[in-house]
C-alpha cells in the first residue's frame, strides 16, 4: 500500500515542529504579555454559520463533511450539485478564525469580559489551488479586541507586531491605511459608489506602475475627470504627517475622509511616542480585507525578503452584527506562521538551539550498568533535562551514532569503575572532552 | 440567526483553556524530558488510508469529507449509501493519532531516526453519539517508541505515567497485563482460538463479578471442562512477583505464555527497581485494545475519583505492517486529556495561578496619562509582564471593575502627581495597599 497525503496538506518532521514551534510560542508568549486571552473553537462548524460569509468563491472552498449514517435519504440528487452539498453536509471545516470568533463572541456574550482581547492559534481548511507557500491546511494567529473603539487597540496592535518581529530578529515596515481615507478619495472624484473599483486600481500602484492604474480606473468606467482628480493623491508627498495634512485639505468636502485623515493622525501620534523598532508607514494604496474593515487597515511586510504580506488586520465595527450583535466595535491582526516560516528559513535566523531535543544520552552497556543508568536518568528527567538512555546494549558505535544523530550535548558513562565508585563518566560531544564525576555532582553539571 | 455550534463539539473560554493548557504543557513537559519529539499529521488524511484500520464501526464513525467541485459527476446515487460515501469523498478527518503515525513511519523512514521517540497533541474527530465526558472531537496525548523491542520502552512509558501524575497532583494506579499471558491462559484451557472470547469476558470480572463471567464463558461456547480449567487462574493470589510465579507453573505447557510471564517478570524487577511513586499492578482481566497489542498492556486509573482509565496504551509489534513496513516493533501510550481534565476538577486541584491571565492594568485617566502609561506598561510587556492598560479613559469604577474581572495582582495609577514625579501608584488588589514608587523601581517590583 502506497503512503501518501492529501495535495495541500503537510507531515511535519520533529525538525520543522521546533522551528514552527519556536514561532508559534514567540507569537504566543507577545499575545500573552499584551494580556490577550485564549479561546478555542471547534473544527467543524455548521454549515450555516460559515455559507455566505466568505463571498461566493468562499463557498466554493469550503471544505463540507458528510452527514453521517445514510446521507441519501430524501435528497434529490437529479439537481445541481451546489444545491444537493448542503442536503448531504450539516457541517463544514474552518474556514479563517474570524467568523467563529464572532460566532463565539454572540453565543457567548454573557461570560465574556468586555473589552475582550482574545487570541486564537487552531489550523483552518480551504480547498484552494495547492501552490507554493499555499496549504489547504494551515495555521493563522489571530489576535483581536472588540468592544471598544478607541485607537489605543490599533496602537496596541502595531507594538505586538514590532514585539513579535522583534523577538524573530525580523526587520519589518508596517503599512497603514485607513478605509475612510479610501471612502474620502473616491468622496473627493465623486464616485463614492466606486470605493471598491477605484481601490482595487489603486492598490496596483506597485507592481504595475502610475499609467497602468490609470487606464484600469478608465476601464473600469470612470471619466477622465475622475481620473484626473486623483491626481492631487498620488501627487502626494513626504512622511505621513505631511501627507495627512495635504489630505486634510483635500477632503475639505468629505466629513468621512476627514475622519479617516483624523483617526489616522492620532494613531501615527501615539505610534510615534511609543517608539517601535520597526518602520511604520502610511500606505494610501493598501486596501486589504475591504469587504469588512471600517477604519485602519494593517500589513506588514519583511524588509530583507521578497515575499507577501506576513501579518495583516485592521479595524471592524460590525463584525458580529451577521449574527445578530450589533454595533460592537473590534480590531485584529493575524501572523501567516507559514509565510513567517520562509522568511526565517531564506534569512537563516532561526536559533540554532532548537534542534536539541535531547541533552544527554546515557551509553548502554547491559543490565546491571542499565539499573544504574536509570536511577540518574530518572533524576534527570524529574529536573526537566532532556535525557535518553539507550534502549539496549548494541555496538558502542551504534549508540554513538544515535547520540550524533539526536544531537545530544553529552554522552554518558557507566562501566565497572563508574558502578564501583559510583561516579558517572561525561562526554562532552562538542570539544570531545571526558570528565569522571561522582553522579550527583555529574547530574548536577548536566542540569 | 441564532448562533450554535455541531453536537458533540466544544467551545473554550479562556478559564477553560488555562486549565487545558496547564495538563497540555505538563504531559508536553514531561514527553520533552524523556526526549521524546513532536510531530504533526494533517488533520486531513485520504480516506483510503483509515478506512478498514478501525474495523466496520470505525469506518461508520469517520467523518468523511465532500470532494470539491462537482462530486456527483459520474457516481451512481442507486447504490447503498456506503457505496456511495467513498465515491464522493476522497478524504477524511483523523480518527486517532495511532494509525497516521504509523503511515507518517513509513512515509518518512528515511528522514527519520530509529529507535524513534515521538509524541503528537492533536485533535482527532469521531461520529460517535454524544454524551457525558463523549466528545466528537477531542485531544489525545500520544507518545510512542518505535524500532526497538527492548522492555525499556515499556519501564519509561510507566516513568512516564508517573511523572505526568505527579505533576498534576493526582494519585494513580498502573494496571499492567501481558497480550502473551491472555494468550497462555487461552493456550492451557485448550482453547488458543477463543483468545478473544475469554479475555472479553474475562475483562467483566471487576463489574460482574466472578459467576456472571462463568456463565458468559459458558455462553460463549466453551465447554465446562474449559471453563472449570479456568480456575486456577482466579484463584492467583499474592503480588505481581507471586501471581507470575504461580502462571509460570500453569503455563508449563504453553510457550508464549511463558514469555509473557518472563516479559511481564522483567518489567515489574524495572519498575520496582525505579521507585515510581504511583502504584503498578498486576491485572490478569485487563484486555484494552487487544485487536493490535502484542506485548505489555497498560491502563492507568485515578485512586480518588470513580472515572473510566485516563490513559492507556502497550506494545504492537507491526503497527507499520498495514503500510507496507513489516518487523518494527513500537509501545506507546495516550493520555486522555478531557477525563484528566475532569478528575482535577473533582479533586479541586487546579493550580489557582492559572486564572491570571493579566498581571497588571494601568488605569486610564485620559490622553496625557496614558501616553505616560503606554511607555511604562511596554516595558513591562517586553519582559513579558501580562499587562493592560484600560483603552479609554471611562468612569474609574468600570476601570476597577474590569481589573476585578480579569484577575489581576496590581493596578496602577497615574495622575498629575505622578506625571510630575516621575512615579506610579500601585495598589496591590490582594491586600488592598497602595505604594507610590519612581517608575523604573515600580517597574521591577512589578515584574
Amino acid at each position: 500500500m502506497k503512503c501518501s497525503i492529501p495535495k495541500g496538506t503537510r507531515d511535519f518532521l520533529p525538525s520543522e515542529m521546533a522551528r514552527r514551534n519556536y514561532i508559534f510560542d514567540t507569537i504566543r508568549d507577545v499575545f500573552k504579555a499584551f494580556a490577550f486571552e485564549p479561546i478555542e473553537t471547534p473544527s467543524l462548524e455548521n454549515l450555516s454559520t460559515l455559507m455566505g460569509k466568505y463571498g461566493e468563491e468562499g463557498d466554493k472552498l469550503l471544505f463540507k463533511v458528510l452527514n453521517s449514517g445514510d446521507f441519501m435519504k430524501d435528497v434529490d440528487f437529479s439537481a445541481d450539485y451546489r444545491h444537493v452539498a448542503p442536503q448531504i453536509c450539516e457541517r463544514g471545516l474552518r474556514y479563517d478564525l474570524t467568523v467563529p470568533f464572532a460566532r463565539f463572541v454572540v453565543q457567548h456574550r454573557d461570560q465574556i469580559v468586555f473589552p475582550f482581547r482574545r487570541y486564537q492559534l487552531q489550523p483552518v481548511w480551504r480547498a484552494d489551488r495547492p501552490q507554493k507557500g499555499r496549504y489547504r491546511e494551515f495555521y493563522p494567529c489571530d489576535a483581536d479586541m472588540i468592544g471598544s473603539d478607541s485607537l489605543m487597540g490599533e496602537l496596541e496592535l502595531v507594538q505586538m507586531i514590532d514585539e513579535v518581529f522583534h523577538r524573530l530578529g525580523i526587520n519589518v515596515t508596517v503599512k497603514i491605511n485607513n478605509r475612510k481615507i479610501l471612502a474620502g478619495i473616491a468622496d473627493i472624484i465623486g464616485a463614492p459608489e466606486r470605493l471598491t473599483d477605484i481601490t482595487v486600481a489603486i492598490d496596483k500602484l506597485d507592481k504595475i506602475g502610475l499609467e497602468a492604474v490609470r487606464e484600469e480606473l478608465r476601464e473600469r468606467g470612470l471619466s477622465e475627470a475622475q481620473v484626473s482628480a486623483l491626481d492631487p493623491v498620488f501627487a502626494l508627498d513626504g512622511d505621513a504627517k505631511q501627507k495627512l495634512e495635504s489630505l486634510r485639505s483635500l477632503f475639505a468636502d468629505s466629513a468621512t475622509g476627514l475622519l479617516g485623515v483624523d483617526e489616522c493622525s492620532t494613531l501615527f501620534d501615539m505610534i510615534t511616542a511609543a517608539q517601535p523598532r520597526c518602520t511604520v508607514e502610511l500606505d494610501l494604496t493598501l486596501a486589504r480585507g475591504l469587504n469588512y474593515y471600517t477604519g485602519a487597515i494593517f500589513e506588514v511586510k519583511a524588509n530583507d525578503v521578497a515575499m507577501g504580506s506576513i501579518c495583516g488586520g485592521g479595524r471592524y465595527d460590525n463584525l458580529t452584527g451577521i449574527f445578530g450583535l450589533p454595533g460592537v466595535s473590534g480590531v485584529g491582526i493575524s501572523f501567516g506562521a507559514d509565510r513567517i516560516y520562509d522568511v526565517l528559513t531564506e534569512l537563516d535566523r532561526f536559533p540554532a538551539t532548537l534542534e536539541q531535543s535531547a541533552r544527554v544520552l546515557f551509553i548502554n552497556f547491559g543490565t546491571t550498568e542499565q539499573a544504574y543508568c536509570i536511577r540518574w536518568a530518572t533524576e534527570l528527567r524529574r529536573r526537566g533535562i532532556p535525557t535518553l538512555i539507550y534502549p539496549e546494549a548494541a555496538k558502542p558505535k551504534k549508540q554513538m551514532e544515535y547520540a550524533n544523530r539526536r544531537g545530544v550535548a553529552y554522552v554518558v558513562f557507566v562501566g565497572d569503575q563508574e558502578l564501583a565508585d559510583g561516579t558517572l563518566t561525561l562526554k562532552d560531544m562538542a570539544t570531545g572532552q571526558q570528565l569522571t564525576l561522582p553522579a550527583q555532582e555529574a547530574i548536577d553539571r548536566l542540569s
